[in-house]
């Protein structure tokens, strides 16, 4: 059976530079995309975000069909996603990632 | 430069079974290990944890030699690891696999 891929897991920070500062000093990473308000780190197979409070929750994203689980939203970049709540109340985003970036997944 | 692997990511969930055929019923991932107090289900590139408010934290867990990290703890399966919080108190699991886990990573 092919099994589903997590895009990322997302960590909820005070200051998105100081977690990437941390996170660099210690591992093996690659800064994918930062700004002041979020950021994405390249793991070797899979990625960790790090967003603010007031912008998002902490959340994992699996890569999938959002319009399957709800309304999704299309972001700017082309990216579209649903999030739900586990039966726990924890946070999943289903994510389909724009065309341009299928390949590079 | 080669990445550190993120080896699993791990969600507090109030009743193991439950969790577990919640995520089943939704998407595509294996059972690794089940019982009463802790699951491991595995996707395409990674794992998800569940595990109980009294006995694990919500984290995510590194491949990596936690002796440069702290005092490891040996568990039973053959595993160590060391837990870091990082700079904004997110638990960080430091985790050798067992030798004869390593080829199954």
């Amino acid at each position: 059976m092919e099994l589903d891929t997590l895009h990322h897991a997302a960590l909820r920070v005070k200051d998105v530079k100081t977690a990437v500062e941390w996170y660099r000093q210690r591992f093996r990473c690659e800064v994918e995309y930062q700004d002041e308000t979020w950021a994405m780190l390249k793991f070797a197979n899979v990625r960790l975000a790090f967003v603010l409070e007031k912008q998002h929750p902490p959340h994992i994203a699996l890569l999938g069909d959002p319009t399957q689980f709800g309304e999704p939203k299309v972001h700017r970049d082309g990216t579209a996603s649903v999030y739900l709540k586990d039966v726990d109340g924890n946070n999943v985003e289903i994510l389909a990632l724009a065309p341009a970036a299928v390949e590079s997944q």
